[in-house]
């Protein structure tokens, strides 16, 4: 080796161990002479980020604390996920191009293979038959969550980075592919085209959500390498941070996945996505069509024994770690079909002509379903539907508490209330189910009940919540929606033009906003704490997964965060950050 | 007169005297003896208690003051409307019972008599050859507005205390009874059925909305009286309130109302009402459906001549007194037309196929539109539309400025802005609209820009706002929806089950929730003249004429409460009450 390179090795190491970071260097050499002309940190992919900054504290060049700075915590998304080979690698392992079908929004990060498919309902039947399956849609609503849990894969024609299918597909851990404005879905034909060639139901198709891309064909993945070096990183994380990190989460699968990740608990159970079932809804569909209470009562009887599986299963895979189960939440229309044939299918099952149905379904109709009868509202009304999800619950934590030595933590939580009133009530009514449940069980199970912190008013009148609280969730999803007068589902029409003008810096479903949402958030912490010293607060809409917003709750002292089972090592590097950064100050 | 007579009298006066009020006396005579038995506070009817609380002033009794927190404010709305003879006058004057043909809620104060009519264009057709009518619907929706300002009063099947009909009626001051569960419209037949019975359109019924009646055939009415007494009363609240009192209004005839009832200003004239008349709707349309900035602005040419007449003829009834102009708010697809009859009549007139027309109705359709692409936003996306609106204003003030002696006073208010960004970009708009026709025309006149508080977040942000903003108006009615997370247009579901077990004491959009959104007024108030030591603050909701809603207004010190014409007096008697209170803690 020519004396000049030797030279370069050796500046180039002290250029590293000076900036101690991977250095990109520019340099020259002009008559045997080594002329440096400019150094900077390197780039590189999350994986080498991780490994580089690792391998620094094992050398002493850096601290525990200064790798757990360096690494971009949203960039871990890359390595949570199985992946294709990037066109770079593409090419150098001789591969031809990849065969983009057409191209949408990478709305949900990962990649997956499978066939396409159209229906949800189908798409449910073929997973459970153990095929991969693509769910191809032109938009999907709450109807679609179950083949959106049983897909690999979502992709839609219409929407944008927070329309349904884009939130839930985050939310879920699904790659997803969405405003793919190319895509035209036949679903009568069992068809899609797109940019001139057509698919069919069945054909393979990879879905690349890290870059927006539908791809023909079967790419074969590269799987996630949660290896020595990530996992002594997060472990590093784990160590600095104050914020306990759970994730949202209501199926086993996504139970087991977020305890994988690292989740100390879960943050959220939503209730309402196991009625989504296709052997509960007809029930859950008696029962809002029953007119009277002893229908109500009825058909719930028939969901509790199914509602009380579901959580024993997640108080089994959780152990001890606590588990934040919410009450019914979303508006009674939700469940009940919509198209033509769903329509004369519940009919027939129901016995009401779709004539009737349709009218009942008018009658639920609701001008502005976000601000209506739903959350703690169907509790007040319904009692008997909150009576039977409690006691789903506690029936549930003593069967598995029976099995063995788990004792299940139960936290019930009542959404959407304003008012101390609303939890008074409801919370009694939780309470009593309770200590029947222990009375004809002989067990008694300590349990929370709280509140979510969704509305402005009940940010102001948390002193007065606190009261009947144990704990705080902040649903800053609703939060935001309210605080902000913006609907989620509508702010695809006027959001890009407020980000292109600067009104929101950053998009207040993905960041919080810290002026507005952050101020109620603040103040409900302090004055719940002002009645209740050690009431629990955490936050569990989609920011508890935002590194930005996961510093902000740091900051604010809340106890923890919620998201999505694959962002929880992103929370734990995020919180660990703020941690780091708080000290510093 | 026997001696026992002259001796009651001279107890009755003591005792009136003692209590300072008119007495209920009860007393017997026996053996020639007078024994008093028991004495209070006579009942009355509001025109009573005036004439009596006024003539106890003369007779020295009682102070001013005194006779202004004797009278109820909200009685004094069965003095403001004509009415029927009560029952017991119908009696006495040995009249027949009236022929009630149904009852339904008596959602807006009042009584008229008129021709029924079942559709809202009807109604103004009608109303415009000087027809007296009465509009019939099962419900109302914004489309009805033109033919509720035409109609004398309106009738409806379904629909709570909080409906669209009941709280529109209100605010126009027209009659209303609302939830009428016997009436069974057919429009097709044109006519109705209730209890048994059959009216035709045409036919002639009397509508009495303080006891939610609807009578068959014509009832002789009586004319409010608002003499002497009344008068007096009211220049005695005049003198000693604090808050300014202003209407809601934006037709001429509302104006006019408003400003015969003492209203000192327009707090909110919504200009989006203007949109709504036959010869305009078509225009706006035409706006809504093109597909570019220029097809935009080529309909809002048309629009402008129009909405500047309309703010003249504004201008000339108010004087000097200043109008708070709201520019556009509502959703646009608000605008479209909705029933297969009106889009195929739309899609004539526009050169759409129906089927485009849907699809591009479609477009626009909103889940949840209270929280959608309204207010500001439209400003912010569609800029030309908000400096039609401020050309039509600044130009409408140049000529009736132009005409005499007048110097309009404009007030130009940007709603549901959340951000400070989004005024300052907005305000800029206005003011080179106003700069633009100020150097076409010559004449340069004062004018504000302000904002809605509507919005948690725009409360919470009043500091910055208010850099920007001139004027805060509190927009009660949105501000209440979001901080409680209510959309009102739904509460009816389960509001009366809240109402039942107390835990909103009152209607929260009849009376100001003080504890909750009063909260986020308090703070908006104080961060914003913390700002802007002098900025003038308003409040434009419904609760601008319900008392208790005013005494807080009183008690936060805001500057005026704009309410409906109608209760113009109510709000002025409220806000004397209030002061006189305030005087003696």
């Amino acid at each position: 080796m020519p004396e000049v390179y030797k030279q370069l090795i050796d500046v180039a190491d002290t250029l590293e161990r000076h900036y101690k970071d991977m250095q990109d260097i520019e340099f020259t050499v002009e008559d045997g002479t080594l002329y440096m002309l400019q150094t900077r940190n390197g780039k590189r992919t999350a994986a080498a980020a991780v490994k580089i900054a690792v391998d620094m504290v094992r050398e002493g060049l850096i601290t525990e604390d200064e790798a757990l700075l360096r690494i971009d915590p949203a960039a871990l998304d890359q390595l949570l996920h199985p992946r294709i080979p990037s066109d770079d690698e593409n090419k150098k392992a001789g591969k031809p191009n990849y065969d983009v079908a057409f191209k949408g929004l990478p709305a949900s990060p990962g990649a997956a293979v499978g066939k396409v498919v159209f229906d949800s309902e189908e798409a449910f039947h073929m997973a459970a038959k153990g095929e991969d399956v693509i769910l191809v849609r032109v938009e999907t609503s709450p109807d679609d969550i179950k083949g959106m849990h049983a897909a690999r894969a979502i992709v839609t024609a219409r929407g944008g980075m927070t329309s349904h299918a884009a939130v839930v597909a985050r939310g879920m851990g699904r790659p997803c592919v969405c405003g793919a404005s190319d895509l035209r879905i036949d679903t009568a034909k069992g068809e899609f085209t797109a940019r001139g060639r057509t698919f069919k139901k069945g054909d393979m198709i990879t879905v690349d959500g890290v870059n927006g891309r539908v791809i023909a064909g079967a790419v074969e993945l590269i799987n996630p390498d949660l290896s020595g070096d990530f996992g002594e990183l997060m472990g590093w994380a784990d160590k600095r941070r104050k914020l306990k990190v759970r994730a949202n989460a209501e199926t086993p699968l996504d139970t087991r996945t977020a305890v994988e990740f690292g989740a100390e608990g879960v943050g959220l159970c939503r209730t309402e996505h196991m009625f989504f079932e296709e052997e509960r809804i007809p029930a859950v569909r008696t029962m809002i069509l029953s007119n009277d209470e002893a229908g109500r009562r009825e058909a719930l009887a028939k969901l509790l024994p199914m509602q009380r599986s579901d959580f024993e299963e997640i108080f089994r895979i959780l152990g001890e770690r606590p588990a934040t189960i919410r009450l019914l939440d979303p508006p009674l229309h939700e469940f009940l079909p919509h198209t033509d044939e769903d329509i004369a299918g519940v009919a027939k099952a129901s016995g009401l002509s779709a004539e009737e149905l349709r009218r009942r379904a008018a009658d639920l109709h609701e001008s502005n379903p976000m601000l209506g009868h739903r959350g703690c509202r169907l509790g007040i009304t319904y009692p008997e539907i909150y009576e039977m999800q409690a006691r789903a619950i506690f029936e549930a934590a003593v069967n598995v508490s029976k099995e063995g030595k788990l004792k299940p933590v139960p936290e019930v939580m009542i959404p959407l209330v304003a008012t101390h009133r609303e939890l008074d009530i409801l919370k009694k009514l939780v309470d009593e189910t309770a200590k029947k449940v222990f009375a004809e069980t002989g067990v008694t199970l300590d349990y929370m009940v709280g509140t979510m912190i969704e509305l402005p008013r009940a940010a102001l009148a948390a002193g007065e919540i606190a009261q009947a609280a144990e704990f705080f969730s902040f649903g800053t999803n609703d939060l935001t929606q309210t605080t902000l007068g913006i609907s989620r589902d509508d702010a695809g029409k006027f959001l890009p033009a407020y980000s292109e003008k600067g009104i929101y810096e950053k998009d207040p479903f993905v960041t919080l906003d810290q002026e507005g949402v952050g101020e109620l958030v603040k103040i409900a912490a302090e004055r719940g704490r002002k009645t209740r010293a050690g009431i629990k607060l955490g936050i569990c809409g989609e920011h508890g997964g935002d590194p930005a917003s996961v510093e902000f709750c740091h900051r604010t002292g809340l106890d923890y965060v919620s998201c999505s089972p694959y962002r929880v090592p992103i929370a734990r590097l995020a919180a660990a950050q703020a941690a780091i950064r708080g000290a510093r100050k």
